[in-house]
């Protein structure tokens, strides 16, 4: 191993180029110039795959695990198809942090003899190519959460999700890339670098899921796997539009995962699906739930997977703005035709305040900074890593005293009893609709603010993201904007970066918000409201 | 209010006295002597109390229940009964901390009137006095918690139980004494003093929910509430031969009850019922459960009461000590006879090694003292009180940071992991069975360990203390005490302060430890256990 962080960086990322087969390796002559902003057309349009590929890398999970179950296709094509799909996402949008091609050939090989011997498939997502973010453990490989020092120290044990989804039938063929120490709204490390948005290079995928997300919307995988402390699902799925659900903590395992803030439990770090579509991720939870995973993971809470049907209309708090900052245009419009669309649909919707969120938001900045930042710097440390740019708050934050700590766990207590009441003093309250983040996307470095998804962590309230159905548009957005006086230093910062332009035709989501472990409740609902919205058919790539 | 801690606290216990009726007062003449141990017959044999009065402070709570509900009794005339019989307790073992006794009434004329009128109990606790350990809060009432500072600062809310409890119909007509913060594990602090052992003066009645356990052990009360967040439910039952259970964090609601150490979360305190029989713990608990606190508390699950039939024996493994310390010879005769027992009763009986208890206990210790007695402090200065001889762990122990106690969080889930599979390892195990404390109980001052309580509180793992029939005795635990090494210096300090006469005729307690989250299952092996122990008809004052 070279000993400057910089070369132990270069050479991780040229062994990952390295792990690309030739044949994969984009020509010149028909790989997209960086000035091509939108690459997601390029399967389908380029001819570098063949109809086959395409076909086999077309379906939602759901719509795949029936071929694959039924034998009609094996498992061997499909992974083949998808490495090969995932290796040209990350030549176009470096979403990309480990390789597992070979593996993911013999394990499909494996359950292609299974299921020809037996009959049977494995299991419940027998077959299914799975993409996990890089935080997530399997033996032998790194899980180096965008830091140099954890190069070249490959895991000794899979983590308990993976354990669980390979007994389901899972299979593995890439580890997605993530910021520095999973804590920044953007893709971006000092090892392999920054991911892009494959529907505009220009503009973050988000983060920290943001490796997961771009590989995603790029049709490189049907399913993958996410974490969320902050944002983490929401936000790159916000980017991309597509599909995630943040459960509350203890649905699923999380035990054995990577952490760049190991130990911190003031606000609990979680995982969850992200897709094409809603079905998937219902596919996923459901799948997750039934396998017990309180019987391997101790923080996980003995729930069974609980059958909802609402089977009438909702009734659905709106939450315009959070008080702090206003969403950028096309967010507003987007929020305001969803909301008529579904009183057009019969659903009530009432008016939600944004009380407690600025202070909520605060108190979770300083749980993730309470060590003063020495977690994240004894990791960067041996190797002499610099800090990010983006991770200044963590650089020049000063170390709580548990005492501190014990104060502001005791007022978060406090506020989400404040919020809880409020829910309860509406009666027959179904949720609440809100923005995902204040941006369709932005620009590179200019992600600001977390606020829209970081208080439901704190509140640990379940809450998914959605695709809307509305793009922004540059003339639409311009005649529906309204003038408004910033809310906040922040909030001016991101009106001032908003630009109408870069972000035409990026999708839109939206953020549906249950109450505590409402994970059942919460797809469900997603799933009335997509109906009526006109948007139900799972997405095609 | 005087400025001297030392008057105020004077000031405080004069007015609890003087809130007692001067008919309540024993007259010297009947007054047991100091040197009375045994205070327990005192009701029965005194004629301080009529035959109405014993006959209405005679049933267990479910019991007590029929007889309310039906209207056979009275709730003014059973509350009146429990509130002598109460402060009569309180004299002979110093056992409260508030009376409400003219609260207790109007609330049992109102359910009365309720009952009258409607024809309908208020709720499944309609009429019944509840005892309520200092902590929880009630409206215009002073929780201490056994500090100084905290004496005339009236609650100004009710805490999260309490409001449920009263809605079920519970009459609340006494607080009951606790050791300073709650973190002795014997009642005892500068307010009130020593709480004593109703079955032994000269011995503990365990702490922190110590008070509750005297008054309960006095007949004082049918059912009390106290809380655990070391041992503090189960060491006091232990020591006075009632039965409580631990539920895992999450089932019954904690919030709005007064803590010493607010904001603490690396293990979470908890509450549970405290009474004289197994069935009367049912009752509690399925009644919490029932009302939905999670729509309450915020940190409470949405679990609802499970209905086990278990219909079979049981597999339980025995741990025979924790390897830290030897449970003295009643305890360990107490253990064996069960097990004889139980195994003649056709369970299935493995052994239980104590592997990571060690640990487990000592990281307990560290998350007690993370803020460096910090917060204690700041509630015994404003009066100048000073620290507890029993609290110099606390006195002088550093503030850790935020990054030492991650750290330690850590390192705490993967002791749990190691656990859950320990358990998962034996194919069918139902629970544990073990000591609740090395003792039957111990001299005042002479408590020194929490261990066998506490690794039960980290694993948060449902936990049951029950009297197991066996008492100790001082020629059948000589005869069967085994010579053994100390296992460590403070087994070596407990095997010296044991005095086979001062604990002759205490009742043992032993704990049954199920899975996370298993309280109803808990509950029925309990049950199952009792039977077959012969010992199932609850217990009558």
């Amino acid at each position: 191993m070279p000993e400057k962080w910089e070369d132990i960086a270069a050479l991780k990322r040229n062994l990952l180029l390295a792990s690309i087969p030739p044949d994969w390796f984009l020509p010149d002559a028909i790989k997209p110039p960086d000035s091509q902003l939108n690459v997601t057309r390029f399967p389908a349009e380029s001819r570098f795959f063949t109809s086959r590929e395409l076909e086999l890398t077309s379906l939602g999970a759901a719509s795949l695990l029936e071929k694959l179950a039924s034998g009609a296709w094996s498992a061997v094509e499909v992974a083949e198809a998808y490495c090969k799909r995932a290796a040209v996402a990350h030549q176009l949008t470096n979403c990309l942090s480990e390789t597992l091609f070979d593996t993911a050939r013999s394990t499909a090989a494996a359950l292609d003899e299974h299921l020809r011997t037996t009959g049977r498939p494995k299991g419940p997502l027998h077959g299914l190519p799975i993409s996990l973010k890089d935080n997530f453990n399997i033996m032998g490989v790194d899980s180096t959460v965008g830091f140099v020092s954890w190069v070249n120290q490959p895991a000794t044990y899979d983590s308990t999700l993976v354990q669980l989804l390979r007994n389901a039938g899972a299979v593995f063929y890439v580890k997605t890339n993530v910021p520095t120490a999973m804590m920044i709204a953007e893709t971006v490390n000092n090892v392999f670098g920054r991911t892009l948005n494959p529907l505009n290079r220009a503009l973050t995928s988000g983060g920290s899921s943001g490796g997961e997300s771009a590989l995603i919307a790029f049709g490189g995988s049907a399913l993958g796997v996410g974490t969320d402390i902050g944002g983490s699902l929401r936000i790159p799925a916000a980017c991309t539009g597509i599909f995630t659900l943040r459960p509350s903590f203890g649905r699923f395992p999380t035990l054995g995962a990577k952490s760049g803030l190991a130990g911190q439990e003031a606000v609990q770090s979680v995982n969850g699906p992200m897709a094409r579509s809603l079905e998937d991720l219902v596919l996923f939870s459901k799948t997750v739930v039934e396998a017990r995973p309180w019987l391997a993971d101790p923080r996980c809470l003995p729930i069974p997977w609980r059958e909802v049907s609402l089977g009438r209309k909702l009734k659905l708090a709106v939450m315009w703005h959070d008080g702090v900052v206003m969403p950028t245009p096309p967010v507003r419009r987007a929020l305001r035709e969803t909301v008529e669309q579904l009183q057009a649909a019969g659903h009530e919707v009432v008016e939600w305040r944004a009380e407690g969120h600025e202070r909520i938001a605060e108190i979770l900045g300083r749980f993730f900074v309470a060590d003063g930042g020495k977690t994240v710097k004894s990791i960067l440390d041996p190797v002499g890593e610099p800090w990010r740019p983006e991770m200044a708050y963590y650089k020049a934050a000063s170390e709580m005293g548990v005492a501190e700590l014990w104060k502001l766990q005791a007022e978060r207590t406090e506020l989400c009893k404040a919020y809880l009441d409020r829910w309860n003093g509406v009666a027959g309250l179904d949720g609440i609709l809100c923005p995902t983040t204040p941006y369709a996307s932005v620009a590179h470095q200019d992600f600001k603010y977390v606020g829209y998804t970081g208080v439901f962590n704190v509140l640990d309230y379940t809450a998914l993201s959605f695709p809307s159905g509305v793009t922004a548009h540059r003339e639409l957005d311009r005649a529906a904007a309204e003038a408004h006086a910033p809310l906040s230093d922040v909030c001016a910062e991101i009106s001032g970066s908003y630009n109408e332009e870069a972000v035409h035709d990026m999708p839109v989501n939206l953020q549906l918000v249950g109450r505590r472990l409402e994970e059942e409740k919460v797809l469900q609902m997603a799933d009335i409201i997509l109906k009526d919205l006109g948007m139900h058919a799972p997405s095609r790539t």
